[in-house]
């Protein structure tokens, strides 16, 4: 029997659709045109190398013209051999266009899904470990994605923008080949929108960022320190959902990701590099996701967020009570995560 | 190399413990000994039946001593040939203890992982789909859910009950005998808290119930419809979350699960039963969960919240996106879902 597909227009709905759900307050982006996907439904049947990978140099044909590529030195080219390249997702969840239908606020709220989803294709060459990218590459990926957000923030119709890597199967990736995505909407995601909001009454309460100081404790009592350089702080947070998350701060405030500098971001491709490679080695190569928290479009410098990378290792799977509760069960205590991915080895003194 | 385990006791957290997230709000039970199942971190490796299953009727000496027991009639038995079996998790994400450790309100809130989880094993014989079930068995299934949460209600410790089924590894499930489970905490869930504080403001604006005004909207314009009886009515929700979605609710008003009539509970057995079957035969047999919502322990008979079912199958993987937005892309268009579920084929008149 073949998976369902969707290419029916009921409804009106064969374009995409922000729905909001009147009892969570999420947003939902009901996205019908992405279920065509070649690996539809594809949990677990990631798209091997044996056919041809249209990420690969040389292979620029088979995927939607770029709308932005690196050399080697950073430089933005046309042409040439590029080391990073940015190009529409072929399959989007959103969609770039210029006109928008009226919002829908009746009983059932919705909004058109505009938007802008993009690919960035992490190295010309068909890697698959994004560890075993150079730290000067991974340092261009880093460079795309705040120059792509840069870019983004002067769209007038999107209010954020969200830079998340799928790796592996089992954490939602549909090609091998090392590449992450950026989806841009006009309206700001709800877990941004709760941060905010939190991290606005911290400030008012208590006079400082809720960011530096849990940089703060995390450093003075590390338990949960995972990796620290003059620039960032890596550690695993006290209220971990997933077994082994880790998060990464730049020590010095700052809320929104695109305006930093490249030094810093060389400093951030290092350390994430690192990490992320003692989690394949000790953790048996588990699939992740990362993804970068940062302040919308509409604000400058607030004093109240700090832009933050979270690495989510895929060690477990999210059951029916997460689903139904909202609340999580982590089956590894962020004190121990952190040692064994600060020591590479448990607290006990075992060899992972 | 071996996977991590969990034994070890570093800053006191060999129990388990209630986090609170300072930014999304959200609890995370912390729940070390829970990483000592034998499935461990088991993404797709579900026990397979060619092991001794613990759950098979002649098997009681493997588990925990039963809580409860039914025999075909619907009686509370001790001894006997029984139909639904319930017994404590062997591996509990809470604890079930009487002291609790006092609640820390630091800059890290955290309290005692204090609760009850139970399984709840459906059939003496090792039965595997849910559906392969008779209306009966399920109907048995269902009143050890009713009863056990309404023994739990009594206790002075939890503030409410969650029950849920993991059915499949993709789903979360570690044994493929057919069970579910009740996790009860002292805590009310993020998510059941929003939907009262949302279903309560909605009352106050419009004066009903926001989920009969679902229902009866689902009713009037019946496109996300999938199956309607007296007492029941299911349909994709709105704003679904996830591909074929769907949600089971009672006609009548009730917000309570835990009060509901041993009639009424067959009706929701037989609907719950027809729809995961067809899910089974036209979704391609996929992983799914399945959870009850209903209000917390310390109220009685409110008016603006409506107990129901969600059943989310597996046909689509979570990603980067819904960690780091909090939001979801769903590729299925619900009324298309419906469509589906209700008429075994796609809108365009294709069989699936």
């Amino acid at each position: 029997m073949r998976p369902v597909s969707s290419t029916s227009k009921i409804g009106g709905c064969g374009m995409s659709e922000f729905r909001k759900d009147p009892l969570s307050d999420h947003w939902v982006i009901i996205a019908p045109n992405r279920a065509e996907r070649p690996e539809q439904f594809g949990l677990g049947s990631l798209e091997r190398s044996t056919g041809r990978c249209p990420f690969c140099r040389g292979h620029e044909a088979d995927t939607p013209a770029q709308t932005a590529a690196y050399s080697a030195t950073g430089r933005l080219i046309d042409q040439g051999p590029w080391q990073v390249r940015v190009i529409p997702n072929k399959f989007p969840a959103v969609e770039n266009v210029r006109e928008q239908r009226p919002e829908q606020r009746d009983f059932f709220r919705s909004r058109h899904g505009v938007g802008v989803h993009e690919v960035i294709i992490e190295c010309p060459d068909h890697v698959t470990a994004f560890s075993h990218l150079s730290d000067q590459q991974i340092s261009l990926v880093f460079q795309a994605y705040r120059d792509r957000m840069a870019y983004w923030r002067g769209d007038p119709r999107l209010a954020y923008a969200q830079i998340f890597k799928n790796s592996g199967a089992s954490a939602g990736a549909s090609l091998e080949h090392a590449h992450s995505q950026l989806i841009a909407t006009p309206v700001v995601p709800t877990q941004i929108e709760n941060e905010l909001v939190r991290s606005a009454d911290y400030f008012q309460q208590h006079g400082r960022c809720v960011f530096c100081e849990m940089i703060r404790r995390e450093l003075a009592d590390p338990i949960r320190l995972v990796e620290q350089t003059e620039q960032f702080v890596a550690f695993c947070p006290f209220a971990s959902q997933f077994p082994y998350e880790t998060w990464i701060l730049p020590r010095q405030h700052g809320s929104h990701f695109e305006f930093t500098e490249d030094g810093r971001l060389v400093g951030l491709a290092v350390m994430l590099r690192k990490i992320l490679g003692r989690m394949e080695h000790l953790l048996n190569d588990p699939g992740f996701n990362y993804l970068i928290h940062t302040a919308p479009f509409g604000s400058t410098h607030l004093s109240h967020y700090h832009w933050h990378v979270e690495i989510l290792p895929r060690v477990s799977n999210t059951a029916g009570f997460e689903w139904g509760a909202g609340d999580y069960i982590n089956m590894v205590t962020p004190e121990q995560a952190a040692h064994v991915l600060r020591f590479g080895r448990e607290p006990d003194g075992r060899q992972t």
